[in-house]
């Protein structure tokens, strides 16, 4: 383990905080308030180290996958640690570990808060909250890479560790510009969102708390009503920006380069519309009779099902009062998750459709042994190590997902607000069902689950290895 | 597809079905009971039609994987059918659905039951209950191939469809003979188990029945009030009995042939004692201030341990009382399983050991991505096919299990009851929690949850492929 080299790019990672606290101190200033001085603070501390660290004599260039998943998950773990000193040095989160639960929760874009009125928050904390979400979304080490010169030719290793979904498609052969065009598309679609957002009279402040809340599929609200106090259209808009930051993001660039065939051709493109049309449709049905109107029952139906399958998290009504029927569609839509390659976390359907094409052939093999097929995604075969990987993401997922279970279990809860509180940081939802519902927060758990859910809430946004390998000796051998 | 070969298959099981029948008919005569008639009723027409499939003209003697696939199926649903008819004649339970979803669950293995009053039962049906159990817990085809000279030498595809676990382990060269060992080593065990609880003063009723409910890792109880009406010594008897009959039978084998060494080198078998062990302890420490002394909280820890990971499903005390630790734990547990190879359902220990070292050769590999590994069960190298159908298998059955979740969930019961009733039978436990937990039964589920369970028993007992190419259209063709 190049030791040294990782060290030196978490330097650059403090620098690149200290200008994103910028944003909230601007903010503060912008509204008169004095909490603005603690982002200044935190900023000029982060720099201070970063500057130090980026000065390392790194000896060698050695920078291979270990080094990068080591880079990614501590990246991410400094980012939360000094994220949350705004909030516990000015007293308006109480408790370092909350403090360091809700900045988990913003930069893994998860959005689940131990807040129950976020409206007594000053503005540039709660603009903190959101850009979190926005920071996360994309990844910290992609921008990074988008716009400074990192390490040699091996930002692969940063890129591989960072990115969700079973394997990583590069838009363009140089990462470095891969890296730029995903930060452009990404940025210009909040832009749009806050556009049309503004057009349909939300006002300026929320119209950007939410533009990057839904950007990066955070979920984190700035009103304690969620979105429930939002109108129609807005909310609607809302719906439809949700849904679109859970494609991937390699859709939006054949658009750009007008690949239109590409597109269609796209088979997670069209499972996560399918899957985001049949739940619509499932709990439209099943909900109707508690709604005035059917239109009524559609709209609410479409924003908790966009929601939730793009682990964003905002809710408009309290859908823990539907039938079993519809909350159990949620919870399962919790687990698929959002496309490969977008902002959303689960378990994304890139990987349900491998598994779903291993099953295929499986049962071909059972019933014709002699049969000789390979498995393609978007008429391409697949290699043999995305198929491995994804199975071994799978028992590695469940694994952590039943530790995780049994430790929160301890806080002897029902069993609905302990799976579900699990079930919804660990694929960076957000609210869960119960206790931990639309309507309260993750306040009641003792600490222990919350850092423990902190943990699930990383290994999610990561994709579990990264977070893993921490704590495998192996990984700090030279 | 041999389709008449099939045929001719499932008429000698429906003559063997005639055998068994007689012992409950029995049963009936020595206890004076007019219900006896109905057995015998049945045993005739199976014996006919039997007899009749079996003078087939085959034609072919083509028997490959597709056709043990579809036999062993099929056995099993024609053995719950045809059992399910003196329940049903009788009128002494109300319903052909509830009848036949009772006898799944005997022949399954599972012990869930729609009956709130076992007591009421003549003592023919309560035995011919424990008795679908100890056919189920080896597998008819297994004893068939036992003692009756089956299709060619392609046996094999059956005793793969029907036996649990990822590989099958066969003990000797041949098969006939492998079959007729392990029903001798089931048979002595159960007789064992018989003469110990009679020394314990169990009457003899109760002695047969619990002991053929054990054997089978059933878990249909003949008292209302469980094996919580048993003496603590009795109930000692019971928790060591299940645990064995959750041992893998070659480890039986081994003892038996006196190859000690294998015995220890078993992984599966100190897994799965490990399991059982860090289980009892756990539980003890989070139930401790529910007894009055540690030991009857070691003695229930254990024998719940025992009932729900080797999926038998008795209880000695209401666990949908205990805190939400424990009934985590026990819900963990009944997806485990036994070992594969034994007579319990669930995923099986072996399939979680696979899986264990698939990942650690996954993490090396992340780590050094140089390094070639192959990973080693029992010391010896395991086929990529083996590898691969475990991962198969895996995702297959999260399929199922949502699926039914769904359809069960269209009841509108409250989420742990929706959950725990599909893991329940699905794993062939019996009891799950809330309103399908120990005290409870599935008499308050619709008729469409109770033939979704069914399909799960049978889904689950047989591991899945079997059940599912029935559906699969390919299956049927030339």
């Amino acid at each position: 383990m190049n030791k040294k080299m990782v060290l030196k790019i978490l330097g650059y990672v403090l620098e690149f905080q200290a200008v994103f606290l910028l944003f909230p101190c601007l903010t503060g200033l912008i509204y008169r308030e004095w909490s603005a001085g603690y982002y200044a603070g935190v900023a000029a501390g982060c720099l201070l180290v970063g500057f130090l660290l980026t000065r390392l004599d790194t000896g060698s260039e050695t920078f291979q996958a270990r080094e990068g998943f080591a880079t990614v998950s501590l990246s991410w773990i400094l980012l939360s640690l000094t994220g949350a000193l705004p909030f516990y040095l000015s007293g308006q989160i109480r408790g370092f570990v909350n403090c360091f639960f809700e900045t988990v929760s913003g930069f893994t874009t998860t959005g689940a808060s131990i807040l129950s009125d976020v409206e007594a928050l000053d503005m540039c904390m709660n603009f903190w909250r959101c850009f979190t979400h926005w920071i996360g979304g994309m990844g910290i080490l992609v921008f990074i890479m988008a716009i400074a010169p990192l390490v040699g030719g091996n930002n692969i290793f940063l890129m591989k560790a960072e990115s969700p979904g079973p394997s990583v498609g590069k838009l363009v052969p140089r990462i470095k510009t891969t890296a730029k065009i995903l930060y452009l598309m990404y940025f210009g679609l909040t832009v749009a969102e806050f556009l049309l957002l503004s057009l349909a009279r939300m006002p300026i402040f929320d119209a950007i708390c939410v533009s990057l809340a839904t950007a990066g599929t955070g979920g984190f609200a700035i009103r304690n009503a969620g979105c429930g106090g939002y109108t129609v259209l807005q909310q609607g808009i809302i719906t439809v920006f949700m849904i679109a930051f859970g494609v991937n993001f390699s859709v939006y660039y054949f658009i750009l380069c007008k690949k239109i065939k590409d597109v269609r051709k796209s088979e997670e493109l069209r499972a996560y519309l399918g899957i985001i049309l049949v739940s619509i449709v499932l709990i439209t049905w099943n909900v109707a009779h508690m709604f005035d109107s059917i239109f009524q029952a559609i709209h609410h139906s479409a924003f908790q099902v966009g929601s939730i399958i793009t682990t964003t998290g905002f809710s408009t009504v309290d859908f823990d009062l539907w039938p079993t029927f519809s909350k159990t569609i949620l919870v399962c839509l919790m687990f698929v998750g959002a496309s490969a390659g977008s902002t959303g976390g689960g378990i994304k359907v890139a990987r349900f459709l491998l598994w779903f094409k291993t099953l295929k052939k499986e049962i071909t093999t059972s019933i014709f042994p002699n049969s000789v097929k390979r498995i393609k995604y978007d008429n391409r075969p697949v290699e043999h190590a995305v198929i491995r990987s994804a199975n071994v993401y799978l028992f590695l997922y469940i694994i952590i997902f039943v530790g995780s279970l049994l430790l929160v279990s301890l806080d002897n809860f029902d069993p609905v607000t302990t799976f579900t509180s699990v079930a919804a940081t660990y694929n960076n939802i957000g609210p869960g069902l119960a206790l931990v519902g639309p309507t309260a927060n993750f306040s009641g758990m003792s600490v222990v689950s919350k850092l423990v859910l902190c943990f699930d809430m990383l290994a999610g946004r990561l994709e579990l290895l990264p977070i893993v390998l921490l704590f495998v000796p192996r990984m700090w051998k030279r």
